[in-house]
């Protein structure tokens, strides 16, 4: 790159509005704004389905871009009812909760999921995520999330300045092309968070696989989920902190805790 | 480390009630909940002096930690007037808002500072923080900030598993140290988003120095607010984004913008 040139990634506040009401305001990278739309209702708990959504209108304000969601009738009423009036910085979905039990959100188990995974698709994944990622190799700013199906590979890969805004796109894309959350593997190159955990089994999928580490509260709420979260991948080493079993033996080694 | 050991942080919402009321839950490292206290106050706004706050109670409830803030009492008219019910997992400060206006927040500007920085001391400053990271060095998982007085060194470093926690933890350290924010530099472990920028600015630092990247909004409102912007430091070289004139010459080298 030439002296005085560098990308940068852009930032914005982007706006969750349903029924011209808006929800929630995140500062995100202004991409993949329909995934956005569909993995945070989705991730939110605010839709099941992508069908829930009619549509969604991107519009662009002074100071930001505003997602304008229509759901179906009958989801308006539930959304009212839970409306939580979130906002935040590169990702953030907690955000309104107004005590610490509402923070301690209810996660979904995804221990009767039967997907497992060998130790070489574990590697695989993430090799795959390391080479598709644009924004990251241009700007070395942004965090990327994938899914991992095995036998098709990385079926998405979407990337952000918040590591949380990554992986409600992904989210979307996957649901959006007809993935079910089980299928497959949610692959990130960022720590994990308990949110990063939430997400993932609100989303269905029984692994979460992280290139850095994971928080001892994303390593007990992944437990008490049954999900499989593997971190802390560096070649073909990775350690497994959660659900050992989803594991089935190949020639990629496992250090640490496996 | 022997295999199955690991070090991970911890990871806890931790609430900030102010009159007996919960104004916020960040998702944070559980260390000096103190200067957490203060610090928050002093970036969000609620107060612009350490002395403003009486007391900071650290209640562990069940599920996390609840820090009761006592405010001399003219104070607690003027946050009632402002309350906007914010929470966030790992550093979240623009939650609550409900417009896209409302998350670009005005940052103060830093263009009347004086102070200056040799190109030696911005490297000297990233090196020092680089030794000064315990539980970085155990966990490999969480982010660093420091604040650098030159002549004084690092005189305060506080960590988190969210980055604007670890430089709120740092505003509530060295004001409580009597340190005036124009005294010296913010210097973050971390990629600096355009809230990074703000609560530098409402510390009063006119520096900002980060070893990760920034983002295009951060380096445009670092450039409003006249502040010195430096990212991507690299043993001794760096990139100043914006406020060149800040950095005065010395031996060390500069690459990129510079």
């Amino acid at each position: 790159m030439a002296e005085g040139e560098r990308f940068v990634p852009e930032e914005t506040p982007v706006a969750f509005s349903y029924a011209g009401s808006t929800h929630a305001v995140m500062m995100a990278t202004p991409a993949d704004l329909e995934d956005f739309a569909y993995g945070f209702s989705l991730t939110e708990g605010i839709i099941d389905d992508p069908a829930e959504i009619e549509t969604v209108e991107i519009v662009q304000e002074d100071k930001g871009i505003d997602l304008q969601i229509h759901l179906a009738d009958a989801q308006n009423d539930a959304l009212t009812a839970r409306r939580r009036h979130m906002a935040g910085p590169v990702g953030c979905g907690l955000c309104g909760i107004e005590s610490i039990e509402q923070a301690v959100r209810v996660t979904p188990s995804v221990r009767s999921s039967p997907l497992t995974l060998s130790e070489d698709e574990v590697v695989e994944a993430v090799r795959l995520l390391n080479g598709q990622q644009p924004l990251h190799m241009a700007t070395r700013a942004v965090h990327g999330a994938g899914f991992y199906v095995p036998g098709a590979g990385l079926i998405a890969v979407r990337e952000d300045v918040g590591r949380h805004n990554a992986l409600d796109k992904l989210a979307g894309a996957a649901r959006r092309a007809g993935h079910a959350g089980a299928a497959g593997a949610v692959v990130v190159t960022s720590r994990v968070s308990v949110e990063m955990v939430q997400k993932t089994a609100i989303v269905g999928s029984p692994f979460i696989i992280a290139i850095s580490a994971p928080t001892a509260l994303a390593i007990r709420t992944a437990q008490e989920a049954g999900m499989t979260l593997i971190a802390l991948v560096r070649g073909d080493e990775f350690e497994i902190f959660t659900g050992a079993e989803r594991i089935v033996s190949g020639p990629a080694r496992r250090a640490g805790n496996g």
